[in-house]
């Protein structure tokens, strides 16, 4: 590592050295490469003493020549030896590939580690500097276009609703479908983030006839609505550096002009952190029912008690056969997810306030979209009733209103919903 | 500006914000352009007092997760608000080039006046992070490939051998020809740098010679020697941030590959700076003739000062029709020039120390080449006689020596010549 | 060649013969050239007593299979041992081009020799064939993407108005023209046929002013009227296949689509035999001037005979300073050159019936075009007084009217022309 | 369809009405097309009077001129209307495939229907003329640049050796296998025909384990011999046009020049009618066992008749778990399948004299391979046991008797054999 910060022979040597030095970080095993990382971390940080100095020197500069030489001085001073050195990995033959699946490793191993966590914030300023958005390419994914290794990445990145098989895939890539990526122009085979959009005519309200092969394919001509159902991030080594907000307004702005029929842009999303809440909240003190629910419930149910024996049905699914049963059970949840998705905060979010407890909400609402319509039934997978209780959501992308419903949401917590859902919260 | 920097809104709309201000400052006349340069240098600086608070904290942080924190507080005290404005000019369609421009307009500006230096201090950073060598492009250029605008820009960029017209340009790019340069992803249709290659036999001797479109085209696999007569910065706005070295490296490495004969890679140059020393040394109080030189001198000039005489010499090319006096000046001046290329450092430089007085000199000798050769009557050009007395040099570049010959001269400023320069320093 | 037929070695080998072939003929000389085709053209014609069997055969063979047989051996008759040949010249690396070059370097000699002209027939055969319309690329040529080479071709190859230097290509590529060529997918640097566009308000009527690089460049969005000012056949070889009737209704479809503000589209074309046919028809017997006319000439002129004086005038261009002698001159050659573009006929044609006298008029009428407007001085370089007379034609090639004027013009001669020019042709 | 010909509205115009016409026969079913090809076949053919008229004009004509007439008169004659219409199918938007696609139909109905045989002739002669092999693309596929629309046709168009699934399809395009295809310029996304490559040390003997996806993947720098698995034709409808031989040939080339290890290249693969014509000669007359071999499995088949025993043998692979068994079949087989490969022929073989009655050994054979090698038990699924008994060959190309090979198997059927093969032949 010294060496690859030596100044002899220059920075085409340097970076000769740095790739060397990368070669042999991926020659080691895991436990190898933590401590390589610990070395980086702990003997090559920038040095306090000479950062406190030129701070001194730019408190007290007078003129603006010796006020530029201790800026100097400081710029200088606070660019670490070690960041140095992960610079010049990128003369790897993948270099900025390289960098990436670095950090998802440092990022592991930083959740223990303080000392990585600081080089994590090194390596994320890199990062963060390299993949600036507007460096990025948007590639819409085609079927007649994409490579076979390419495709399969998209497979193997899908974060949200699993791809089953590549018919599945084919399905996805469809006329009546859109498929967009974002690539940085050194890691062209990489996506970075990608978007799965349906062109369909009213909301889309099941994720299961979305994703049927067996469905007819439609006109994407006629289509009245575009419905982002899918959005998943493809590299864990980019984690905190944000690209979802613009690749859906770049998306929009191109579905516009290519398809001017559509109205409507909107997702259909699930809940992921809604089981979980409900379970706490049912496990709870408080009471969450209501007395006609409860005095329902009550006949069903017997001895048992009330919100323990919503927590059984929704493990077991048990409104499947009874109608009745069903649409109370509706009525709770959809009631229970308003408020989950509306009024819920995270905890102790320092770097965000007032941001929604349920990530997907979160994500869309601080992008400016509105919580449109939650449906029930919408996701019958397992993942889909084992996370969201079945439910999903349709967050409204309305051109005209994402601006301030981005401010409210990001100066207060305030979150836009629409008049059907404002009910479901009063109600 | 402000606006640029106003949070509500989100990434997005501030990006949106700093675009429309970007076609702002491109609306201005040169005098709007500065003021607005000037207001962005002095009110969107970082503020040293935060400074000051961050490496405090910095210094009295015991335990890793405080230093963790008093680091980001420091990283983001010297992340001025006007480095992330320029940062979102990048937004603007061509907004990389846009940075590129106005750094030149910047370093103009700066000249005089030292707050703009200090905001092209950051400026610089900020390309110099996204300039890095490992995301250029490097492509060969050719008659059969290159878009007319492009050939448009290589004709107007040269900054070594002026190019006369198409054919010239046609010429340089013949069979027998290289021509590379280094693009950036997101600026693809301008060069950042590029270098001209002549493949022939033996070390090419004259430039007339080597750019005559009148003389045959010889056979590129028959050639033992690649002459890289021509290397050319093309944009002004990253001056400072050195890519030379690294386009001649792997210029050679390309040109190993495609042409396994070649064993030679040498530079024919000029020496801009040699007219201009030979002046005010045979201006000065110093003694540069030798006695011998003084006397045969004396015979022909009269009364005329020897000194003077070669002077007007020079000026007059008097040599033309006198084949002792040309062999009498070609000795001083050859020997001069010898000692002017490998003595003669350059005054008060402080960034780097020992550097030769000849930029060019400095260029190859710091990319680790050697200086072969000087050569008499190599350059009669106008420019080539006004500025380098007619003597062109051929350094150079023998990869088992390069990486020695680049360390003796970064660490001690020593000069790596040929036996034929060191008979002529000694001489 | 006898080599290049045989079948032993199978077709791949007789390929590689007939390639080996065709680089003995590139290394010819003329007069060798010229001596290798006649051996081709006598040597490895059809057999007359073949065809005379088959054709007996066919006539002969009642049932369908024996119908089919004779219909083989008929057909296997007729492909002439040398068009076997010529089709295996496909071999060599550029085997397309060179079928064109050869067919180019055939067609002038075979003026003289007919047994020429019939290997000609067959190569002719096989090129119509190879050169189908629908094989070839429309491409818009942009001064951003076309390379210096194939810029240089378009240079070379335009045969209306010279390309003066690389200024004028350049201006011709502007953000108010278009420019589109015809390429075959194997010959893709070479350009078969090219039209140039300007877009221009209202119908251009001057040649000069059109192609003046100082003049301002005019937005393309606002322009109505498309002017195809130049179109040129850039391989001599494809003599006779014809692409531009496809080339100009591709361009308008192209240009409709892309700027559905055009509601025009005209040429502005030379008049090339005008000034040969005046000088016959004013040196034959009939009178051509009205009595009015001969007044008021020789009232100027004095003893000089009227229609010679005419032709001074046109050879001297001496209304230069002259106005009334130039309004006398403008009524004179406008009426003539009305008379001689839509009432005279090409003589001893036997392909084409009613063909107007000026190819092209010919070109434009049977592409379905009318004559809309005949300019006097609209051409005053050299090469348009001299050809032209200086007078320059509007064709309107109006969708609605396309197909009907095409087929009067085909099948009877007649031509289409505007009420103006009905008016001329009238007075 | 006569609109189709109608010269009224010129090319253009005539074109249009031929694509339209086309369009018609796309939305026609089965039946109707059927009916809309005999038409063509009937009442656009050439007329025979016409071309008798012109033979007899052709064999009169005395001097160049009035030959070339007659030469004229009767190429006019024998290029049918339907020709004609055919032609001008290319306006369709995918008219080569169209017309591919068309041939695939014609070809099936004309096995009963004479007449439409004949039509296919025309179509024949025009797609020959269309395809020929120098206009093709020779294409590597590869598993990083191939669509997923792409990889799917290979895929289905795969004749020898079915894809499992994808992950079979992209073993096949690992690091240590080539795939190549031809393609047609105006069909890029449909290859032609296609060749599997796998790059190994010896020659391969068992397919099962050359396609097995567990097995590792080789180092192609190592291998030292080609093995071509695999060759399939694609399109149906080019039936007769053969691009087999110059596939093989450009793929050895770029095999050698890519990799110079590689020594020899050969193929692996099936015998398919060596099944079927086993039956034919057990079930026959002759005798074509040996005596010791009669004994032998005397003993072990009791009352049952040894031919009869011997094809039970191979419907049930009786072998299996008998080693002794499969001693005795492997040697008979082994020695009637180098018989039926060298020494059977084709029956009424018109067109190929002393063809192979193999198909696949007739196109080896003919491309100028020899036989080098019969493997026992090389292909155990099902089809390679139904249609070649197990057994698979090596056909050798060696390039310096390629050409010899062929010669002497097209001009007298002999066939080249390795000396182990003879030693089978003969023992």
């Amino acid at each position: 590592m010294r060496e690859s910060l030596d100044p002899r022979g220059g920075e085409i040597r340097a970076r000769s050295r740095a790739a060397a030095l990368g070669q042999v970080f991926l020659s080691l095993n895991a436990r190898g490469r933590a401590e390589f990382l610990r070395i980086l971390a702990r003997e090559f940080d920038l040095d306090p003493e000479e950062v406190s100095r030129a701070a001194e020197h730019l408190s007290r500069a007078a003129d603006p020549l010796d006020k530029r030489e201790a800026r100097r001085e400081l710029l200088a001073a606070v660019e670490s030896p070690r960041a140095q050195i992960l610079r010049r990995f990128n003369a790897l033959p993948q270099g900025v590939k390289f960098l990436v699946d670095l950090r998802a490793e440092l990022l592991h191993l930083a959740r223990k580690e303080p000392v990585l966590g600081s080089l994590d914030d090194d390596l994320k300023a890199i990062l963060t500097s390299w993949f600036d958005v507007d460096f990025l390419d948007l590639r819409r994914i085609s079927w007649n276009t994409a490579s076979g290794a390419l495709l399969e990445k998209f497979m193997a990145y899908e974060a949200v609703h699993p791809v089953e098989d590549w018919e599945d895939l084919k399905n996805r890539l469809e006329r009546d479908r859109r498929y967009f990526a974002f690539f940085h122009p050194r890691m062209p085979d990489e996506p970075l983030i990608f978007v799965e959009v349906a062109l369909v005519k009213g909301m889309a309200d099941n994720i299961q006839a979305l994703l049927d092969p067996a469905a007819p394919v439609g006109d994407p001509e006629k289509a009245d609505t575009a419905i982002f159902y899918s959005i998943s991030n493809a590299q864990r080594g980019l984690a905190g550096i944000s690209f979802g907000g613009f690749l859906i307004k770049q998306v929009v702005n191109l579905l516009v002009n290519e398809l001017p029929e559509l109205k409507t842009f909107a997702t259909l999303s699930p809940v992921p952190g809604l089981r979980k809440w409900l379970e706490s909240v049912l496990a709870g003190e408080g009471e969450v029912l209501r007395s006609t629910e409860l005095k329902r419930i009550r006949l069903w149910t017997g001895s048992e008690e009330a919100n323990r024996w919503i927590l059984r049905c929704m493990e077991e699914s048990l409104w499947r056969d009874d109608a009745e049963i069903e649409k109370e059970m509706k009525a709770i949840l959809l009631r229970l997810a308003a408020r989950y998705l509306a009024r819920e905060k995270r905890e102790g979010g320092r770097t965000v306030q007032h941001a929604a407890r349920d990530p997907v909400a979160h994500f869309h609402l601080s992008n400016g979209a509105r919580i449109e319509r939650l449906i029930w039934a919408a996701d019958t997978s397992t993942k889909g009733l084992a996370q969201s209780a079945g439910i999903m959501v349709n967050y409204l992308y309305d051109p005209k209103a994402i601006e301030e419903n981005h401010e409210v949401y990001r100066s207060g917590g305030e979150v836009a919903v629409s008049s059907a859902v404002r009910s479901l919260l009063k109600g």
